[in-house]
């Protein structure tokens, strides 16, 4: 198996990428990595690399900034875009990026295609909750102005992830809502509601966005507005109380004299916080396996990445939705 | 001024609902509190109260999970339906309750209508924010599928209120967005963005959920499907943080005195994330004035409100919208 890595994109590009890809590539010998970017900026960074990681060239960068489709046009030889089109000519199995996440949607969904049948892709991370699961959110803003049959489709491919990678027997679909009553909400989850019902999905109803944190299901539909308020509103929260807590714990003698006794606690609490723990995002429903590593990737984030694109391709999802999709009468939803 | 209070309403009814009105009622005895609920449960809790709170007796209560429309027909003599009516009449300037939030909104809408020239009213919660001012979300949940019209009209009753309650000389507008460039977002926001820039309000442009709590804006403006999933997530997530502190700091002797040693700061920080302190959500646009206090409202949570309340009504808040609304040209907003 051929992974990808966008060695140039992210915040902390490209050090944590690569140190990232060090420690998996040292773990899984079985899998081949490869950097795209700089070759001249990258080769001195690899000198103590194992053999299975490489480098492919690639001159251009598209920054965090860029307007997508102007980016993906022009910076054909961005690491970016040679990285998508690897995945395309079939020269990788699976492309991880943790640069300008409308450029990785627009360059995957441009070069590799949908998966056929499926109206739109969905972007697919996987948020901390209590235990140490996570749940998936489909859509968290691919597709701004969705129809119910969207996020049918979101359902049915966050279904298969959640059984095959993350190991859930039966994954809880929750339909994201404002209240957890059957006729609650807009025009969307009214009509969504009926159709999630109708299949053979194993539909929980309604949940709230409060509840998502308490892991009530494993899997989250809605359209990519509201999953996107849910994703940030949950990032800003755990970011402005850790920073709250910091200038609490920092505040006197005794504060830092208990923040250290704390210490291991704190670092577990953090580590139930934290997104590194539970990989990228899928893109799903695009042809080629796109995985969209968080903007601020730690090389742990990028080391969860990696495992997680190996189960992804492993276990053939892509290939599981393409079927499901094409046989979608309903009657054989996993 | 006479606050009228839904003393049956919320989880904690009636004791936190008249501790709170007591503490109200002693600190400013220039006003009078009405007690709306069942007399005879009442009147014992009273024997302490001081002369400015009195009962109005409704023998009936409507229940958190009931079906707002019908329990508002039907309950006709429930504390809630019968504190909005007290407000219809001008038996009292405002309505406070902490009860269910889809009869008291309905009750507000079919009992004292519309602010002429509003066409939907926003339930308004005040969110906590880094610093201590808090801003302003409208719509919170009232209105499920909007039209820009309406976040034209959210922002400009958010700009009075903030301006007037709140005390911000020019309070900033901002539009729940899922990125700040201008073209990003749904159909909605994309229309709303130039309904705001043509304005007068202070727009500030989009803004991101986990920008809001950093206090990027006094005022938020969204449709209420978006506005409930980002109170309901800062709500959950704050929650959830807490308990899983409150699981670290109890694990061992050793963190439960590091934990002693926190207290001033733990509680500091509670503070700083906690509704209570920052009254409750008003109906904006609205006739009568109705404050929705939390379900779960604490005493200090309701002597918070009824202070609201106070400020609400003597810097006539609801005159200046209608006023605002009815010279809607654009030239005049506040």
């Amino acid at each position: 198996m051929i992974i990808a890595i966008d060695a140039m994109g992210g915040d902390l590009a490209p050090s944590s990428n690569i140190e990232g890809a060090i420690e998996a590539a040292r773990e899984m010998p079985d899998i081949r990595l490869v950097l795209v970017g700089d070759e001249a900026r990258l080769t001195p960074m690899l000198a103590q690399a194992p053999t299975n990681i490489e480098i492919r060239h690639a001159s251009e960068i598209v920054e965090a900034d860029e307007e997508p489709v102007k980016a993906v046009r022009r910076k054909r030889d961005s690491s970016l875009v040679v990285g998508v089109t690897m995945v395309k000519n079939k020269e990788a199995d699976v492309i991880i990026s943790a640069g300008n996440t409308g450029a990785f949607m627009t360059a995957a969904l441009l070069i590799t295609g949908r998966i056929k049948g499926i109206d739109r892709p969905a972007l697919s991370p996987i948020v901390p909750t209590v235990g140490t699961a996570g749940a998936m959110i489909l859509d968290a803003g691919a597709n701004m102005d969705a129809h119910p049959k969207n996020l049918l489709q979101y359902a049915i491919m966050g279904s298969i992830y959640a059984k095959k990678v993350m190991g859930v027997e039966s994954p809880r679909i929750g339909l994201l809502n404002v209240g957890t009553e059957e006729r609650k909400g807009n025009d969307l989850t009214k009509e969504t509601y009926g159709l999630l019902q109708e299949s053979s999905l194993n539909f929980i109803g309604n949940v709230e966005a409060r509840d998502v944190m308490e892991h009530v299901c494993d899997v989250v539909v809605c359209d990519g507005f509201s999953g996107n308020i849910l994703l940030k509103t949950m990032e800003g929260m755990a970011k402005t109380m850790m920073s709250v807590m910091k200038e609490e714990f920092t505040r006197t003698v005794t504060s830092q004299l208990a923040a250290m006794m704390l210490r291991p606690g704190l670092k577990r609490m953090k580590m139930k916080m934290d997104y590194a723990e539970h990989g990228g995002a899928l893109l799903m429903g695009v042809q080629g396996t796109c995985i969209k590593a968080h903007g601020s990737s730690s090389a742990r984030a990028i080391y969860t990445a990696i495992k997680q694109a190996k189960k992804f391709v492993e276990q053939d999802v892509n290939g599981l939705i393409a079927r499901e999709i094409q046989g979608e009468s309903g009657d054989s939803h996993v």
